[in-house]
């Protein structure tokens, strides 16, 4: 197959790792007999310097022209410490989103055995536990109006859902845990939340055309305590934009690091594929960058937006082949790990490409 | 002393356990030659029942009137399940803390010696742990404009923040840290909320008065990380109402179960002590509810609202030395504890009185 990949590195590690995930990409296209194009766009801090814009028009144009996007982090401290800045990296990433009607982003949190030992939480609690994410990521608090009042002394969101902007991603959810166990827990805050009770609302109506699918629905509370202590309880869960965003990254843990975690955000044009990690500055241009999350992104990108399953099988099994020769990166080694076994990016990147 | 204390246990196992911080209340009284007179008042669900309304004014003269409440939960699966109602009993419980104006939560964490085992987290990450969180509890998305447009298709939910309300919850947190270890972390999403910016605004400002106090800002989505990675890195965590729900229920694992974790919100008048557990419909009734976090509220009341340090130690240290007895109730109970020193909520609760 022909197929035209752009690569979007953004921010931090972000540089670093996807120039990893590109040579993966490489190897299998020459491996399958595959012809792969590539081209780089700008995003975040580094497309500001450049053209004082986060997402520039041409930026866009490429993305909405390839057949997939292989995207890195944005971010900058400058920024954080700074809120009062009218330009930002992350607008860049948002309105990519927006634009591109990425509206359903997939976490697959799944442990590789070797890591057992890395994560916070005990071994016993974590074996085989295997869940698959989908958070909203066009809507919600993330899109709604903002802005001052009162001189500036008061500032506001606005959170916001529509019927529709539920029954889609639902849709999606229901459909994969169809493939899986067949177990959905939809989570909100219904409680208190009038976005909520909309989304329970919605998902209690579609899970009726899913009569084989069992469904829950927790409170978000309930659910960031319940991820820690019984993750073998979760299947598919699916949930709002900025609940998606807390839970996925606490559920990172389940899967030893956020360094070994991709995400794919797809909907109604070309698929963008992305570690869930973000642009780590502290680390940046160290080359201790862990790249398997950039490369199991793109595991993601040739299964979901290539129909490559086989290819995609092949990196996620190179991925374990080298955890189980015992190989890590300082984020994921434990106590256990013999110091030469520890690699930095690029030395981990050529291991996944033996 | 004299003081009135008002009991206002709620729903679900709210009835059995502030039964059972009652009568550690009472036994302080007669020990320490203090006089404390009682009186109960309804909200939540069984208000509901009663009255119509999830909290009756008389409730809330009353509290007004009281030194301090001792508090249960509220909740119904009801409610839950059946997003088109009108009257919750959830109202009762926010119409209470904006009418008493307990605009601070305080959720400290901290992990018995003898529940190391009892947390899906790993002991030596766990170990020596010990948080203060304070949520800001009258504010946020969960006081602002909510409601439908489009025929009921779209819904809404306004979060607000004035410098006022942030400033006076981040004073409580600063103050707090120079009795701790002297760091403060700040949490936001302020790379996305226009709340969030002003948040950091004015606790970056607040800061310049305690130069003495070490403080940090972090992502909501990276804390939510941190916690269950390295809980031993925060001290004193200030953060908005809605973020402080679901971080401070996720630390409850940190702590080894939420049946421990109590909380005192305090503000302007009657402070407000209640576990962080919820109603918990699913073991309401069977008696084995854990009461040691009503019973930790009831030691959080004594020193925060009566300033009895001594009274609140030896409360705490009847915990302590229960658990070091080996007792436990069925949710902190791992596998090496014998069957005869799981308890139920009475006997719990009768050992602590011993
Ligand atoms: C960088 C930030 C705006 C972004 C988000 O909150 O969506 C990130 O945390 C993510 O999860 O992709
Ligand atoms: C019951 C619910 C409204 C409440 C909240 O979200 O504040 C509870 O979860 C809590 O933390 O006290």
């Amino acid at each position: 197959m022909n197929k035209h990949i752009l690569i979007v590195p953004g921010d931090g590690i972000g540089q670093e790792v996807t120039a990893v995930g590109k040579k993966v990409l490489d190897k299998i296209a020459a491996k399958f007999g595959h012809t792969f194009t590539y081209d780089e766009a700008l995003i975040g801090h580094v497309a500001i310097e450049a053209t004082g814009n986060p997402l520039p028009d041409e930026s866009l144009e490429k993305m909405r022209k390839s057949d997939a996007v292989l995207f890195g982090a944005v971010g900058h401290p400058k920024y954080d410490n700074d809120p009062s800045a009218k330009v930002r990296p992350e607008q860049g990433l948002l309105k990519m989103r927006k634009e591109l009607g990425l509206y359903a982003n997939l976490r697959p949190i799944k442990l590789f055995d070797e890591l057992l030992e890395a994560s916070s939480i005990k071994p016993e609690i974590l074996k085989d536990a295997d869940i698959l994410f989908f958070r909203e990521l066009t809507g919600d608090i993330y899109f709604g109006e903002k802005g001052r009042k009162n001189n500036g002394d008061t500032a506001y969101d606005v959170a916001e859902y529509s019927r529709y902007e539920v029954e889609r991603i639902a849709r999606k959810a229901f459909d994969a845990a169809r493939t899986r166990r067949k177990k959905l827990c939809s989570v909100d805050k219904a409680n208190v939340l009038e976005t909520s009770r909309l989304w329970r609302e919605v998902v209690q109506k579609v899970a009726l055309e899913y009569p084989d699918v069992e469904v829950e629905h927790q409170f978000v509370d309930a659910t960031a305590m319940l991820l820690i202590k019984d993750p073998r309880r979760f299947d598919v869960v699916v949930t709002a934009n900025l609940f998606g965003d807390i839970l996925t990254d606490e559920a990172s843990q389940i899967a030893g690091s956020m360094g070994m975690l991709a995400s794919a955000s797809i909907g109604d044009g070309t698929g963008v594929y992305e570690p869930i990690h973000g642009s780590a500055h502290d680390i940046t241009g160290r080359g201790v960058a862990n790249p398997l999350a950039s490369i199991l992104s793109a595991a993601l990108l040739l299964d979901i937006s290539f129909g490559m399953k086989e290819e995609s099988e092949l990196v996620i099994s190179a991925v374990d082949k080298v955890l189980k020769e015992g190989y890590r990166t300082r984020d994921i080694a434990d106590a256990k790990i013999p110091a030469d076994k520890i690699l930095g990016t690029d030395a981990m990147g050529a291991e996944v490409l033996k």
